[in-house]
C-alpha cells in the first residue's frame, strides 16, 4: 500500500471509530438495543466508505471537518445496518463476520432486526445535525443517501442479488446487482465528500465516474479474493460463491478475464481523476489499493 | 363518530392512499420489492397518522397542501415498515394483519425485511422532496422523524415492549413503552402538521401535550378492545394480550380502572386544545374518536 494512504488510513480510522461510538452512545436508547448497535459498529471492518468521504475532502485541500466526519459515519452506519440484516438467518444466514459471531448470534434475531432498523434511522438523523453546511446542501445529502441506500440503490441491489442466486446472470445483470448493492453507497461517499468540499459540476461528474468504476472494481476484487484466498486470510468463509453456485466475475469471465476487467475499471477510475487533475491524490491511492488488496 | 370527522376521513383517506401508491410506484425498484412494499401499503388500516397531520393543517385553516400530504405519507410509511418487521417470525410471528396474510407470508421473510428497510428509506427521501417548505423546516421535520422513529422512539419502544413480555411491568414502565412505541410517531404527526401550519411556540407546546395524551389514550383503548372485542371485530386476534400474559392497562388497573385512565388522558388532550382555542376542531373530534372507537 502507498505510504501516504497507509498514513491517512492509520490516522483517520481511529477518529472514525471514535465518532461512530460517540454518535451511538449519545442516543437515548434502551441499553440492550444500544449494546447491539455498538457491537456491530465496533466489529471493525476496513471503513472504506467513511475513509473515501474523508479522502475526497483531503484531495480538495479541506481538513476533515466535524461535518465531514459526521457524513462519513452516516454512510458507515448504513453499511453496518445492511450487514446486520444481510447476516440474518432468513437472508445469508451467516454465523460469523470479520471473525466474530454475527449480531443475531449474540443478541437474538429480533434485536438484530431492530438494531439494523435503528442504525438506519440514526444515519439520517446525523445528517440533520451538520452545523457548518448550508441547509440546501444538507437536504441534498439526505436525498442522495436515501437514493443510494433504498429501493433504488443498496436494498434494491440486495433483492436483485437474492434473485440472482437461483439463476445464472449475464455480465450486464451482474453489474446491475453490484452497481446497486455496493456501488450506490460507495458513490454516495464520493459525491457527498465532493459536495462538502465545494466541487464544481465537472469535478462532480468525473468523481461520479470514478466512484462507479472503483465500485465495480471493488466487487471484482472481492470475487477474485473469494476464489484465491483462504478463510483465515479473508476473516469470512472463502470459496462461498463457488459453493453456492453464485454468478461472479470469475465464474462468468474466468479468473484471468476477471483480472482484466478489474484493470479496465481501475484505469477508467484513474482517467476520471486525470481529467480533473487529481491523478496524484488520495483517491488515486485508494483506486490502486482497491484492486490490489488481499482481504 | 362526529359527522365532520367522518366527512374528513372519507375525503382524505383515498387521497392519502393514492399518494402513498404514487410515491412507491415512482421508485426505480426491482419489481418484487416494489410489489412487496405496495402489498403492505395497500393493506389498509385506519391511516390515523397521516389523517392527524392533515387534521392539524385543517384546524389551522391550511388546505392539505402537496407538502402536507407528503409528510403525512412519510409517517404512514414508517408505521407500515414497523408493522412488516413486527410481524416477522423472529418478532411477533403474526400470520395475519387486518385480515390479510402478513408480508412475509406472501413474499418470504428476506423480502419482508428488505421491504421494511426500503420503506423507512423512502420516508426520509420523501421529506427531502418538499417544494413549498423552507429548507430549515425540512431539516427540522427530518430530525423530528428520525428522533420519533429510531432508538429514542418507536424502535426503542419495540425493544422495551419485547423485554416487558417476559416480566410484569409497573404502570410507569408500561407508559414508557407506549410513549416510545406508538406515542412518538403520533406526536411527530401532530408536531409536523403544526410546523407546516406555522404554529407558534405556545401552540406547539399544547399540541405536543395533546399528542402525548391521545397517544396514551390510543393505546389504552387498544388494550381495552383486546379484552372486550371478538377477533372478527378487530381484524386481528382478540385476547392476544391475556393469552401471552402481557402487561396491559386492564391487567394492571382492571377494566374499569383502564377506562378511567382513558378518560383522564382524553380530558387532558381536550384541555390542551382549549388553551389554544382549538376546542372545536378536527383534533377534538379525533380525540373523541380515539377513545370511543371499536376497532
Amino acid at each position: 500500500m502507498n505510504n501516504d494512504l497507509q498514513k491517512f488510513i492509520s490516522e483517520k480510522t481511529p477518529i472514525i471509530d471514535a465518532e461512530m461510538k460517540r454518535l451511538i452512545a449519545s442516543e437515548n436508547s434502551p441499553s440492550n438495543l444500544k449494546e447491539s448497535m455498538l457491537y456491530s459498529v465496533n466489529a471493525g471492518g476496513k471503513r472504506i466508505r467513511p475513509l473515501l468521504v474523508l479522502a475526497v475532502l483531503d484531495d480538495f485541500g479541506k481538513e476533515a471537518s466535524e461535518d465531514g466526519l459526521k457524513v462519513a459515519c452516516a454512510a458507515e452506519l448504513i453499511h453496518t445496518y445492511s450487514l446486520i440484516h444481510d447476516d440474518l438467518p432468513c437472508m445469508d444466514d451467516d454465523d460469523f463476520r470479520r471473525g466474530k459471531p454475527t449480531n443475531h448470534k449474540v443478541f437474538g434475531e429480533a434485536t438484530a432486526v431492530l438494531a439494523g432498523d435503528a442504525l438506519q434511522t440514526i444515519a439520517f438523523g446525523i445528517l440533520t445535525s451538520l452545523q457548518h453546511t448550508s441547509h440546501e446542501k444538507v437536504i441534498r445529502l439526505i436525498a442522495l443517501l436515501a437514493n443510494a441506500s433504498g429501493a433504488n440503490g443498496m436494498v434494491g441491489g440486495q433483492v436483485l442479488d437474492m434473485e440472482g442466486e437461483s439463476t445464472s446472470l449475464t455480465l450486464t445483470e451482474l453489474e446491475e446487482v453490484h452497481r446497486n448493492k455496493t456501488g450506490a453507497l460507495l458513490s454516495f461517499c464520493i459525491e457527498a465528500g465532493a459536495i462538502l468540499a465545494g466541487a464544481d459540476e465537472e469535478e462532480l461528474k468525473q468523481l461520479r465516474e470514478y466512484a462507479t468504476n472503483i465500485g465495480l472494481a471493488f466487487q471484482i476484487q472481492d470475487d477474485i479474493l473469494d476464489v484465491t484466498s483462504t478463510t483465515e486470510q479473508l476473516g469470512k468463509t472463502a470459496n462461498s460463491d463457488t459453493a453456492s453456485d453464485k454468478s461472479t466475475y470469475p465464474s462468468l469471465l474466468g479468473l484471468e478475464g476477471a483480472k482484466q476487467q478489474l484493470e479496465k475499471y481501475h484505469q477508467n477510475a484513474i482517467q476520471s481523476l486525470t481529467l480533473i487533475k487529481k491523478e496524484n491524490s488520495m483517491l488515486k491511492h485508494f483506486a490502486d489499493y482497491i484492486v490490489s488488496r488481499n482481504a
